[in-house]
């Protein structure tokens, strides 16, 4: 398989990047297309895993009754949470949409089960987490082919995972990694809400690269690129 | 931005997820373009993370002296490991080429650092390792923006990470999540290499997918979906 890419092709991998957005306030409540959904859990399924041990598992979720108590789990720790920062940053994050369980159509509980293909999975014993790295990297194939697919896509981590794990009757050595909200959106934001809010700045992209060693942002062998990270690299 | 995708754009994206593969013999020597590089660590760095943490660092390598440290690191732990398995896979697990760390000719060591914008992060409160998430999400956006500039990516996971601190001088705090591989190849495999060598088989979709609880593969609600799972969802 030496196939190229068009540059359209390219272009639309780029653009699911550079507009993926964690979505929590524009759900519509049209279904999600079964064929759509099927396509995007495929997606999933066809990423990288370590020793090609395919750790993952996804749960589906429609029952009202399910979100319902995922949504108390939710409210409990973001109360639990907010006496962790102080005023006037606590009433802010407090103000703030942070999830959309009840209005996505569709919820999606991603989870780690470790003993599949297990014991002896090939590079998972001297970085035993690298079974977890494998269910993220499906998760991020879902949010893009969800994104070019126009179904928004929420990963909701202010819940306890215990909670979760009774639920949705999880075995004691399955790990939920992510919950997730599902659906069609009237618009996807120009840019993440926490960034538009004022939360946080996003970094420069010359401030998370170094050269050869941590911390070093200058290298003589890395001279080109170094000036290429300066500008400004954002996709239209 | 509610622009959707045309068919070619949507296309880009699966045909890069499907055709991505963990490249470990196809390294040519040619080098890697800056202008292609700076693209995809800009996609890695437009991943979502929690609480707009952002909390990863790229180390850029191409210093021989480095690339040989840890190859010996990795030459240890395949040992290391290779008693974990009995025969006959022990030796079927020996003669696989499972990294391209000097051959490549950039190796990028991607790092979490949980205090950037901390301690307290929205969304990492209740689940800590949330932001170890957002790190892989990055990779897979970098892993799969390279696929599409036709740049192959290995990631080493045999490796160890106290060996990887002390290589790259990475404070206490920081953890090393991935050691990857990248440069042109000659060729994608058309499958992963640990399939078409008979170690394991690809799951099929249906045998992941579960409805409303866990271990549930059966829902009177999710009917059609669970047809369609079952035909050949490949891309083509």
């Amino acid at each position: 398989m030496t196939d190229k890419f068009t540059n359209e092709e390219k272009n639309g991998l780029y653009k699911a990047i550079h507009s993926r957005r964690d979505v929590r306030s524009h759900f519509i409540s049209k279904p999600i297309e079964d064929e759509i959904l099927s396509r995007i859990l495929n997606a999933a399924h066809h990423a990288p895993s370590v020793g090609f041990s395919q750790p993952w598992n996804f749960i589906l979720i429609k029952d009202p009754e399910t979100k319902k108590r995922v949504k108390e789990s939710f409210e409990k720790e973001r109360e639990r949470s907010s006496q962790l920062v102080e005023e006037p940053k606590k009433s802010k994050y407090l103000s703030f949409k942070l999830e959309g369980i009840l209005e996505s159509p569709v919820n999606l509980c991603v989870t780690y089960d470790p003993s599949k293909f297990g014991p002896f999975v090939i590079g998972r014993s001297s970085i035993p987490e690298a079974g977890l790295y494998s269910v993220c990297c499906a998760i991020q194939n879902l949010w893009l082919a969800a994104r070019t697919e126009n179904i928004g896509v929420g990963w909701v981590s202010i819940l306890s995972n215990e909670m979760l794990k009774k639920i949705l009757d999880l075995p004691d050595h399955i790990i939920p990694v992510a919950y997730l909200c599902l659906g069609h959106v009237d618009e996807f934001s120009s840019k993440p809400d926490l960034e538009k809010k004022g939360w946080l700045p996003r970094l420069e992209l010359k401030d998370v690269i170094y050269f050869e060693k941590w911390d070093k942002k200058e290298n003589f062998g890395w001279k080109n690129i170094q000036e290429i990270i300066k500008t400004n690299l954002d996709y239209p």
